[in-house]
């Protein structure tokens, strides 16, 4: 595995690899030194066209605690780049001995394009509204952390479908180890062809009931303004989690969302405080999962197992 | 000590145990490798919601030469956050593992209320009009080196006492070593009640007749817009640290400021070349002084001495 | 050697130990740790007062290879500074330890000003029209590197020669190993009394023809507006590097340019391809040619060879 584009194009056996791996790099994270030296002398990059203070920093740790020398270039505008520009910008990482680059990008592809024209590795950090995988293998590690298996669970993800790469990440994750995903959302904000990759429930309360895990999704805001969404009250009453839908939820479900929260949005404060919420978790597992695609995609397949 | 939220609630132990630790740490920085392996491992995070590049700069300097991963979380606006919008702030740093948060804050309180609701270590880099205690331990580290004691002198600290944390964390520090302590200022800039703290002065040439120390303050020249003063020319006429002033202030005497300076309006560009201007060896203390507070707040009680 | 300030003044003996070091440093670059303890413990820093994401990564990186520890300082506006509050940024950098100031600044002689008034290391990273000396060493580099000399060559410099601190410093350098410089540009940008160090050409054709090294200027857009250049279009296809004008350039000609490129202006896509154009190069030389300058700007004179 050189680069992590997506979870579309992973197999199995490299999501179970990925995960294996990320539970022993916890174990690191959770010692007195936090220090590895599995990336000593390698050098790291950051490429954010997008603002995002709590991927970039969880990457960023994740190198740092391998002792990478780690780089962060910010780009002021996150206007779509043209092909040649970004090229160019790709040879210059490229002549700057760059042997990671981390990107993140409002148009779908371009890690894909970076790949096919660098000799370093690719991690996808995020592209427009096709993926986020980083983000899907680090909700499968907490399933599995807390649940114990990945396959066979019935998985509910509520909220703007659409838009979203977490939600697409989870799906083509997911989908490959027979689980039995559904989603919900304003209608608007359900994609077409989604019965293709999972089940549209007609009612928060149907989407809900008897799932194993809720994935809640992060609302943007901005959204509101093109019409997608009328208001965040009614968003709330209509698709929030809130304690008249924990009714339809068991205790055991867990409660995932990828952060930050608009508490009193999506969710509400005391759904966040139960004990099945998993939100905090999920970050520190961030870090371990990031830390597990970097030494993959550093080192020589079939060298850790 | 975990924490370092500010002088008032540090015992002079404390406070002596400080600076002798700092003391150790500028013989470090004046080594030829100024590195030392005390943090190597830890994660230390400065989180700026307010802009400062001197202190905040001091302080990875610190965390660097001691070997931690550092971290700088950019927060754009300066307003006034929502309790509840932090405490996911600090949540999410408690997931990302972070081992020391040192945070700057527009709102008093705000450190004491993060170290409530978090495991790791936090230092007030300056929180509202409260306190900002690493730069008054260096201000005192600086007097103790200089004059040899930090007890029983006679102190004056000039012009904007009212919105000046750097004054009350002088105050509360200096008053628990039975310093005389004199303040003065535009009327309108000397907080009610000060009189049971200092001394409130009548006139520029009594409040720095006869002291060990004068320590002048910064002036927010965005504080000229709502009237508290009227013009620079006439605050340096009035309150400024210039030649005239000079002849009731004896050769021995230290001048201080924490740094930046207005030259002409709170202080001369001559006075600061005075052989007894300390503000450049007050940045280098700085560095010192921080240390030795991420050393303490990370290490068990009585580990050192 | 202390500090880096320009090329002007730099002996040519000073120049080949330079370049012969980078040498041993490229080699370094490329292999598997690329790290060398030779900064440890040094406390290196970038302070830019003109935006360059490229030229600070480079010295940025040039640094962490060697150990250092690093820290940008950003500076908001990029006005003229005066020379006072300038003086009190430098005395602040000491006073915070500094070893070696990267400085960039819009002003000419800003380096040399501070070099003057502190006891650390100053490299210059392009003041104002001045020079840009990193810039003119690893071109240099490139060239020897590529033609197994730096003496002796015909060399032309194309396009803004007037507003060019990188044609200014390639000029000083170039001039000292007896290279036959000419260059050529819109007549507005042809700086006068160029003619007492280059031969200034009367057409395109005639500056590339024959030459051994054609190095091509970066057109900085927002001349435009100042009517130093009348548009784009015309600009290419009077002074741009293209398929055309490459009939005068022989297969050897090495075709540098300092980036980032305007493709279509200055230089066309076709011609940046060819296994001539040396622009990539140029970046990776970047890195070893400052680790080269960091080193014997630490080092007292001799100690290396």
């Amino acid at each position: 595995m050189k680069h992590l584009l997506g979870l579309r194009e992973l197999s199995k056996e490299d999501i179970i690899k990925i995960l294996n791996l990320a539970k022993d790099m916890k174990t690191i994270l959770k010692s007195e030194t936090k220090k590895t030296p599995h990336l000593q002398g390698y050098s790291v990059v950051t490429l954010f066209y997008e603002n995002s203070t709590r991927t970039r920093t969880s990457f960023e740790l994740a190198a740092k605690f391998m002792s990478a020398n780690t780089t962060s270039i910010s780009v002021q505008t996150s206007s779509v780049q043209k092909g040649e520009s970004l090229l160019d910008t790709v040879k210059t990482l490229e002549a700057l001995k760059t042997d990671v680059l981390i990107v993140r990008h409002a148009v779908s592809g371009v890690p894909h394009f970076i790949a096919k024209n660098c000799s370093f590795s690719v991690i996808n950090a995020g592209d427009g509204m096709n993926e986020h995988p980083t983000q899907a293998l680090l909700d499968m590690f907490t399933i599995r952390e807390r649940l114990g298996t990945i396959e066979r669970l019935k998985i509910a993800i509520i909220g703007d479908i659409f838009h979203s790469r977490v939600a697409r990440s989870n799906i083509w994750g997911l989908s490959k180890f027979d689980n039995q995903i559904t989603v919900f959302g304003p209608q608007t904000l359900i994609p077409p062809y989604i019965e293709n990759f999972a089940y549209v429930a007609s009612s928060l309360e149907e989407a809900v009931s008897g799932k194993d895990v809720v994935i809640d999704l992060r609302i943007q805001l901005e959204r509101q303004k093109r019409g997608f969404i009328t208001s965040k009250q009614e968003y709330y009453k209509f698709y929030g989690l809130n304690e008249d839908i924990m009714r339809y939820i068991s205790g055991s479900t867990l409660i995932m969302h990828p952060g930050p929260v608009n508490r009193g949005v999506e969710i509400s404060s005391e759904v966040l405080q139960l004990p099945n919420s998993t939100i905090d978790e999920q970050v520190t597992n961030g870090i371990a999962v990031r830390m597990a695609v970097l030494y993959l995609c550093t080192r020589k397949e079939g060298i850790y197992r």
